[in-house]
C-alpha cells in the first residue's frame, strides 16, 4: 500500500520504519525535516507539508506530541484537510477526547483513532499493543499496517474517542500503580524491610503484572534518568485525563495525587526526569 | 506433631482443618466454643482456655480478628504466657507492627509472625501464600505445617514484624488497585465506553495480575454482598497501615484516599459490604 | 467620562448601573441584546458590536462569563481590537493567567485587570472590593469609576495578570474555607454536637471572617438553591487555579479535594446548585 | 477555694499561676517535680502523687500532654480515682473522645471537660478561650476559676466529650487554614506575586480572622523555629481528629492532606519545628 506517515519522533520513526520494512510505499513528513534522513535513506520519500505527504496515499498515519501538533497538521495551513482526495486518517497519538471528537466531526467516516501502548524499544520491535476505534472500513484497511507495527490490535468500539479514552486510562493506571507501589516501598524501607524483598513478594503473588516488570528496576534503584517517558509528557497525559474527568464530572482523587506528585517532581527535579520519578518524590517526602 | 490452634473463624477453621487432615494431633480453642464442633467431630480436642490448649503442644498457632484478640489470648488471664512449657507461637493474624514488637519482646526466640494471603476458599484449598518472619528455628519447626496449609512460604527476615508489614502492604496494594481501577472504570462509563471492555484491555496488557482476576467480577457487576472481606475489617487493616505510616513519618496520600472511600462506603452502605465496595462508592460519587 | 461597558449579566448590569448613576455617559453592549433594556431606559446607549460600543469611549470595561467570551469580545470579529482610537480596556472578569498575558501582549499600555470580590447584591450596593493591576496611567484614569462601583481598590502590581491571580487565590480560599468548615461540621454532627454551636464557637474565636458570615446560613441550613454562584462557575474558576498551578508546578492537594467535591456535587445534584453545596456533599459522604 | 492542679508544663504552669494570683489555695503535682519550684515559691503546696494533691481540694484541674498522661493520672496507681472524698475533676487537656467517654463513665457527675484555645503567652495573660462541657453543677463550681484564667467560657453541652470535640475541630481548622493559605502563597510566589501582598489583600477582605493574625508573620517569613506548638503535638491532635472521624465514619480528605504534610514536615525537618511549618513544606514541594 501507499502510506503517509506524519511525525517522526522516537515513536513515529520506529513505527514508520516497520511500515517500510513490511514492503509498503512510504511518504513522510516531519516538522523538523532532518529527522527524516534515516527513513529516506531506507527508501521513504519526504514531502514538505502534511497535505503533500498525504496526496495519493491510501492511509495517512499521524504520531505527534500533543493536541496542538495534531490540530496544526490536520486543520492548519497545508494540513490534511486541504489534501486532494483526502485519504483515511489513522491517529496514533495520545490526544484529548475533545480533539478526537473534533477530528471525527471533520473527517467522519475517514477517521479512526489507534493509540499504542509501548515505549520506543517496543515500537522498534513491532510489538506494540494497538487500541483501535473507528469506522469498520478504516480499521479493516489499516489491518495490514497494524500487523506490521504491533503484536496485537484491541478494538474498543466505533467512536474513535473510545480508543483515546482507553489509552488515557492506561497511562493513568501506570501512574496509579507506581504511586501505590511507591508508597508501599517507602513504608517498608522506613520500617526496616528490604524494599526489593517487598517488591518480590508483592509481584510474586497478587500484583505480578507487566507494569511492575517494566518499572521495577527503576523504582528499586531510584534511577530516573535518562527519561524513557519524560515527566512533563506524563503530566500532559494526566492533564488530558483530568480534562476528561472534569468534563464528565468524575471525581478521581488518585488522579489528583499523581498529578501533585508529578508537579512536585518536575518543580524540584527539572523537566528531564522520567515520569516514574514520582516514586523518588514519595520516598523523599518520607525523609528517605 | 502436636499442634494447638487458637481462633476458629472462617479462616482459622479452614486452616486448622488442613492441619488435622495432614495427620497432626490438634487441640483447639475458640472464644465462642461452639465454633469448634466440626473440628472436634473430625478428631480435634477442644480446650477451655488458650493456656490449656497450648499445654503440651509443640507449636501454637493463633488466627484472630484483631490486635485486641491477640493481646487477650497472649497476655490475658489464662493466656499463652501462662502456659507451662510455653510452646513456640506462630501468629497468623493481621496485626499491628506495635503488637508484633510487643509479642517479640515477650516471647523472644519463641515467636514468629506468619500472616497469610488468601480468602477462606483459598485457605480451605490449602493454597495460601504465607509470609513468614522470625527466628530460623521457629520457622523450620513450622515448615511441615506451612506445607499442609499453603502453597508457598515467603520468608522476609528475622524480625517478626517484617512479615506483618508485608501483609499490611499487601492489603494496602489491594485497596490501591481497586481504587485505581475503580476510578478508571467510572471515567470510562461516563464517557460511553463499556467498562468490561476497558477492564479486558487493561488486564490483557500491562495490568494483568491476580488482584484483578479475584476482584474483576465484583467490580464489573458492582456486586459487593455478601462480603468476602467486610469493609470494616478492611478499614481496620488500613488503620494499621496508617498507624505504621504515622509512627514512621511516611506520607501516604493514596492510603488517605482509600481510607476516606472506606469510611464513606461504611457510613452510607452499612457494615456488611465487602471492602471492594469502594468501587461502587467511586461510581456513585461520579453520579453513576 | 464617556464609558463603554461590555457584558450585562447579573454582575455587569449592576456595575454598569452604578456608573450611570454616577453621572457618566454610558454605551453598552451585550451578546443577548435584550439584557440592556433597563439600562437603556435609564439613559445608556446600546450598540450592536463591541467595537461600536467602544468607539469614542475613554475607557471600556468588560465583565464577561469566561475566557472564551473575553477572547471573542476582544479578538473576534468587530471586537475591541478593531475599534478606532481604541480606548483603554479594564477587564473586570475572572479569567485565566494565560488570557491576561495575551491581553497584555495585544493591548500593552492600554490594558489593566481589575477583577472584583462581591456577589450581585454587593455590586448593586457599590460595595465591591476591586483588585487592580496594570499600567499606572490606566488605573489612574479608571479611579473615578472604581470609586463609583466599589468600596475599595486594592492595587497589586504592574502586570495585569497579578490581579487575576489574586482573584483566583481568593476564590480558592473561599472553597478551601467551606471545605474545612464542612468537614468540621460533619464530624461534629456525627458525634452529637449541634453544628450551629460549633460554628458559633469557631467563628467567635479564631475563625471569625467574612467568608463565614456570608456562607454560614447556607452551610448550617444546607440550603444551596437558588445558586448565588453556581457550582459549574465555581468549578470553572477552580480549573483556572488548577491551570495556573499546573503551569507553574505547584502541587495543591487541597485544590484537588475541592475540585473533586465540586465534580461530585455537580454530577449528583445537577448544574444549578450553589458552589457552597460541597458542604452538603461532605455531609452526605459521611452518611448524613 | 482550695484547688488542685496536675500538670505543670508551659500551659499548665501559666494557668496555675493565675489561679494562685486570684487568691485561691493551690496544691500542685507534676511528674517531674522540679517544674513546681516557681509555683511553690509563690505559695503553692506541692504533693508527691495526684491522689495526695487532690485530697481536700474542691476542684482538681488536669492539664497534661496526651491521653496516656491523663489516663495514668486518673486511673493509675495513686491516681485521682484513689483520692479520698474525690473532688470534682475538670480536664483542660486536649484528649480523645474515647478518653473523654471513659472519664465520664468513671467519674460521672464529677467530671467536666474544659479544653482551652490559646498559646502559653495567652494563658499567662489569662486570656484563654475555654470551651466547657459537663454537668451544670461542675461548671458552676469552676466558674470563678475559669474567670481567673480566661477571657471567656464557651459552654457547648452536657456531655464532656463535646468540649473535646470542639477543641479538636478548632485545631483541625487551624491546620486547614494554614494549608489553604500555604497553597495560595506558593501559587502566588511562583507566579511573580509578592506573597505579603496576597496575604494583605486576602486578610483585608474575606479572610481576616485571628488565625491569620497569629500565624501570618511565621508564614510570610517562613520562620518555624523555635516551635510555639511543635509539629509532633500537632500531629498527635490530628491523629485524635482522625480517630474520631474513623470511629464515626466521616471522610475528611482535607484532614488527610494536613496529616500528610505534617508527616513530611517532621520526617524531613525533625521533631522540633512548629506545626505551621507545613507552610514551608508546601512551598518546598513547589520547588521554592
Amino acid at each position: 500500500m501507499r502510506i503517509a506517515f506524519l511525525g517522526l519522533g522516537q515513536m513515529g520513526a520506529a513505527i514508520a520504519r516497520n511500515i517500510l520494512n513490511a514492503g509498503h510505499e512510504l511518504t513522510v513528513w516531519n516538522r523538523s525535516p532532518d529527522k527524516a534522513a534515516t527513513l529516506v535513506a531506507a527508501g521513504a520519500q519526504q514531502r514538505g507539508t502534511p497535505a503533500e505527504a498525504a496526496e495519493g496515499a491510501e492511509i495517512v498515519f499521524t504520531m505527534l506530541a500533543d493536541d496542538r501538533a495534531v490540530e496544526a497538521v490536520t486543520f492548519g495551513e497545508n494540513g490534511l484537510l486541504t489534501a486532494k482526495d483526502g485519504p483515511v486518517h489513522v491517529g496514533l497519538s495520545t490526544i484529548s477526547l475533545d480533539l478526537a471528537r473534533k477530528l471525527t466531526e471533520a473527517q467522519g467516516q475517514h477517521y479512526a483513532s489507534a493509540p499504542v501502548f509501548g515505549r520506543p524499544n517496543v515500537a522498534a520491535a513491532a510489538k506494540l499493543n494497538i487500541v483501535a476505534a473507528g469506522p469498520e472500513a478504516v480499521l479493516a484497511k489499516a489491518q495490514p499496517i497494524f500487523a506490521a507495527i504491533g503484536q496485537r490490535v484491541l478494538p474498543v468500539g466505533d467512536a474513535p474517542l473510545l480508543a483515546n479514552l482507553v489509552k488515557l486510562c492506561g497511562n493513568f493506571m501506570i501512574m496509579a500503580s507506581l504511586e501505590a507501589m511507591g508508597e508501599a516501598l517507602a513504608l517498608a524501607e522506613k520500617n526496616g524491610l528490604d524494599k526489593a524483598k517487598l517488591f518480590e513478594v508483592l509481584t510474586g503473588t497478587l500484583f505480578g503484572s507487566a507494569v511492575f516488570t517494566n518499572y521495577g528496576p527503576a523504582m528499586l534503584e531510584r534511577s530516573f534518568r535518562p527519561a524513557g517517558f519524560p515527566a512533563p509528557l506524563g503530566l500532559k497525559d494526566m492533564n488530558l485525563v483530568n480534562a476528561a474527568a472534569t468534563d464528565s464530572r468524575v471525581p478521581m482523587p488518585l488522579l489528583g495525587t499523581v498529578r501533585e506528585h508529578l508537579l512536585q517532581t518536575i518543580g524540584q527535579q527539572g523537566e528531564d526526569v522520567d515520569w516514574s520519578a514520582i516514586v523518588g518524590t514519595i520516598a523523599a517526602n518520607a525523609g528517605l
